[in-house]
């Protein structure tokens, strides 16, 4: 089983994964949650020494503010981790009630940008490259604004942020269909996202969140049409049944997750030199977060070392000679592979452990947790 | 125009509309909020007030919990209106992180049932006849739970509940598709909703809310249906173009709405007598929640009485003939009457105002609430 | 790998996947293909002989109307199959234009009800006993007619029919969301199919297609409630990606069928006591049929051998401890499972080819086909 | 009423609306129904002679092929109306089982890209100039072929035919969600198509099929985009509550299209200097085709006079100052609106019946066609 492919691949975990979240209805807490950056990058870490694969962090601002930027830098780098893309986040002002980068208010859009900036000095300090905007503009009733006119700020807006980037600074431009808003995001599809990217230039790419569509998409399909385009910019790992329901990802539709490494695979995109962004954007409502985590990340590697065992050779011949089953038992002959223990051999060879959920469970990392964080205030989306 | 039908015809506006409502991501709030039952119903009261078509309001528990509840109830007849149906709450509760009612652990199920006694009892002090269950149960994950197992546990809590039932008090039993649990959800539609309600007794109907079934779904066939089984013991009214997105109802899908009245004309569902309840449950998010309440109930009423034009006599003709255009045609024509005039002057008969949101905007009633309801706190969705 | 739950599974084929199907739009022919009910019946005998799983064939009726039944019946045990559950056509006579058994015009309800006395007559000729309806009735337009009046109409057929059923004979009864109607069906859901069979009696039961819900479905839902009413009559077992796409089962989300095959396995309903009858119901539109319908009745097997691996005890601890991602990994770690060596040596032992599709092909059935089945019809849908 | 601007407005009918059409169970015939293209001219003609709004016909090769280009121009002009967009056929050939212009084999792609040429040649002659691509192409398994292999070969094949296109001529590019393919179309959405036009150069458009998107996609949006981007060449109208249900235009969801032509009117597009073709494309499967391509028309001239009433200024004000209930006010008042005496008086002005379907119901115009078409055979989708 020839799984050199993994041996560059890395995936990047949210700071945010760690904290609290969970729906409109409640947020349910446990113990030992983190209470600040510190501890978010601290379990992210944990992740990462249990795999090996997670060696970054996602930051979201002003969630993760600290006063002082190195020092964080150099808690995560001593617990073997970086800081990855920073985001950005649009949604919790009062201001932003009908919009941020769209809003009909210049004065709300100028503050939103002005958010980029700050955002763009954090990279600058933590050495974060990409600038992560998920926009959760739109309109909830029709005739409540003006489609067109929100897309003409829109590319103002966007335009003023992507004019302050350093050239080694990318954007990241996120499209959702819907929430928080009802009728009509601003940005709802992968077209208007690219469309935005195209025109503000090669620094804008487009982050295809695997939640974000609408049910029936075929998302390999948009992996692949983005890739042509080369700008195919990160992922946002989850899974979904309904709507975006963020749950591990590969839990929902593990057949899914392989179609869409399949794609990334026939383009040698999982290679670092390709610059897809594989990160994780996940909300642990009512399992444990670190586990979670652990297993979220494994999924990926699973489903990426599958497709690694797809006969590329075979399947281009019989695609060419048009044996549809043929050509489809060849894909399905790598799903069904049972991968696991290669890959748990892989991590015993590199020292780590063959079973990281397990590991992670009889080490007290959680219990110590519970005990070390008592009292203070538990991050959550929203602090 | 004939509308006699209107004559009779109420709608019953939830408490918790007045109070602040949002997503996951962000909770906006207004001046003027109300911060207790009190206020809800007051606001709930100048909604019946400007358009004579409200004169109910649900009340929902824990959040409407008073020390007094026959002042309560004095409070509501002041302002001409009664109190309506009593919601029980099943997911604010830590202890409800795995279900409620169908949780594997039996001291949780024991405590949510002790609930509903509790509700019951509320009702006996209100005058109120309606208990609403809305089951937030359900599953994130394959295997988290067993499906059937939770259908048991379900089947004996609501036995438990349905046994306290006084001979004039009703069970309805609400449906929904997901949220908040995105796997499976454990009573996710209307045939699982009806099977509990078949089991338990005739006091047991179903509640129909517009937003909770997946995209496509027939909804007025859905009304026919429990109307045929004579178990449709109420509406939640509310419109979505998404999920379930809680939005002024008819403001979606016009034509829906009036589809579904037209399947409640057709078996005279819109008396009295038939005991269904209309009721609205929606967020207004972004909107002012007083006019947002008003524009609601005429969007039902307009919709009722579109339906009431419909040439019933003719319809059948056509109908029975085969006459698959000149059929839909007769429907078509009561939907594309403007009756905005005739229940303006219809409203102007009865002394309420021709135009219930100029009249309320015109009223100085929200400057006075946003003056009078400095400090305190506002109610909310779990508060 | 205990897998004895195999056992005495069985998979029943339908005579028409033999056939020619296609789309609106076009139906793609090969060579080979059956012109009669005989050769669908070798076709679909050869599908068993490979792989020990399909001992039964669907009749469909009119298209496989023979004039001497008990020389097909013959045909068929001289080909180690018997007849199984014979299907009712009402989508192709003109006459149902407006529909079949709810038809407005009571001559076009008693013609519908007369073929399916005809078919009951074939059943007891070929020694079938289930008949199986699916009702394509609906409307393209609101108001084209009374959707309460067809389902008292749809209620008096089936009473029609059943009253004709022998006490050993069963009717199953289908359900799909939409197509050939696009406004409404008359039975479109799970729920509706089951208020008619506990109308009728014990001896009609439904029928659940994999491909005739709306998205986002959860499927095994609907058959653990089905199981626990006693009344999972039987599966139409296809894919689809979209509406009713009718693609191999297991090809478009192969971790769904497990799922569905694991809520079987709980209630023990593999096993032929349960009296469900598991039947395949696809359109080989562009793939070569037999081999399609080979991969079909594996996939089958597959899931339900993974699923039999489930550790049933371990998997009831972790539920009732509430350990979400303990109970989930159980689930999983049946579903990661590579079952295919096990499953080629369990062939093998019974005296079957390791690799049936391989089989298949160098067996030279389909090229004999094509030569001895110059000429003639081909037979499809429709004829 | 202020309804000038329907004074340019047209809208294109397709030649195959007037013959038969059906699902993939059945196609139902009625009498009278053309035999060749003059007769779908007729019939097409006299939709436009009753309502003054359909001066163009598509047409579909090789189903309208005829001998004598000139004559049948004559023919149609002598009817008082043109011929419109050449729709090409790239689904009824066994040829394209396995694609058409993004075949694996050369020489078929070569064949698609021919017939293309041939209906070029077909414009020339018949004053068309548009020719509209629908591209069936796509895959049914995953794996079956290359997702990105196929978008390369489609590059290539659509230059092949821009290339060929005379400098008054445009290519109206369509995209379609599903069907006939079901794993993944090669022009699945908005984006791709829009792509390849823009890799192709300014006469390659996109074509909007209103049926031909995910459930719950925001159509309006894409308009918007598409003109925004100036691409936006035609609408294919009709409507559907599930799939590509081809229904009459505006009778499943009326509001929907009053949005889009929200959209057109907020952008001046209603007018013929935006060269945006409006076109339907429908199957009256069940309904008389005459009268229900009457109905369409009327209901997207209807549509269109609702959007052009609504009060922009208003509008404009209301949305800068973020009034959600008074923005949406203004819209909805304008949809609410009953329009149909002003259309009638409109028409009655212009020489035109009141009522056209009426006046074709009494025309006798269906009795003399049922009479004078005897005999022949009826034209329908593949013939």
């Amino acid at each position: 089983m020839n799984l050199d492919g993994l041996n560059d691949f890395s995936i990047e975990v949210p700071s945010w994964a760690y904290g609290n979240s969970g729906t409109r209805f409640k947020v349910f807490t446990t113990k030992g949650v983190p209470r600040n950056p510190y501890e978010k990058i601290s379990d992210a870490a944990e992740v990462n020494r249990l795999t090996g694969l997670a060696p970054r962090v996602s930051l979201h601002i002003p969630w993760d503010l600290v006063d002082d930027w190195s020092d964080l830098r150099r808690h995560a780098e001593e617990n073997g981790v970086t800081i990855g893309a920073v985001n950005s986040n649009l949604f919790q002002e009062d201001d932003y009630r009908l919009g941020s980068l769209c809003n009909p208010d210049p004065a709300v859009r100028r503050k939103a940008v002005d958010h980029h900036l700050q955002c763009l000095d954090v990279m600058r300090q933590t050495g974060s490259t990409d600038i992560k905007v998920w926009l959760p503009d739109g309109l909830n009733y029709p005739g409540q604004d003006s489609l067109r006119g929100r897309q003409e700020r829109l590319a103002e807006s966007l335009r003023a942020i992507y004019d302050a980037l350093d050239p080694d600074q990318r954007m990241l431009l996120e499209y959702k269909l819907f929430e928080p808003a009802f009728y009509s995001m601003d940005i709802p599809d992968w077209g208007t996202s690219l469309l935005h990217c195209l025109a503000l230039g090669e620094q804008a790419t487009v982050v295809l969140d695997t939640g974000h569509h609408a049910p029936s998409t075929n998302i390999e399909f948009i992996v692949m049409q983005l890739l042509r385009q080369n700008r195919l910019g990160a992922f946002d790992f989850n899974s979904r049944f309904y709507a975006d329901d963020d749950l591990i990802v590969g839990s929902a539709d593990p057949f899914q997750l392989f179609r869409i490494m399949s794609e990334i695979v026939a383009a040698g995109a999982h290679r670092p030199e390709s610059k897809v962004n594989f990160m994780l954007d996940q909300c642990h409502n009512i399992e444990e977060k670190i586990p979670g985590q652990i297993r979220s990340v494994l999924n990926v590697e699973q489903a990426l070392a599958k497709a690694l065992l797809i006969d590329q050779e075979a399947l281009a011949v019989a695609q060419r000679d048009g044996d549809v089953l043929g050509a489809n038992a060849i894909l399905m002959d790598a799903y069904e592979t049972d991968v696991r223990t290669a890959l748990a051999d892989r991590r015993e060879e590199r020292g780590l452990p063959r079973d990281p959920v397990a590991a992670f469970l009889a080490s007290g990392y959680a219990q110590k947790a519970a005990t070390d964080r008592a009292g203070g205030t538990q991050a959550s989306w929203g602090a």
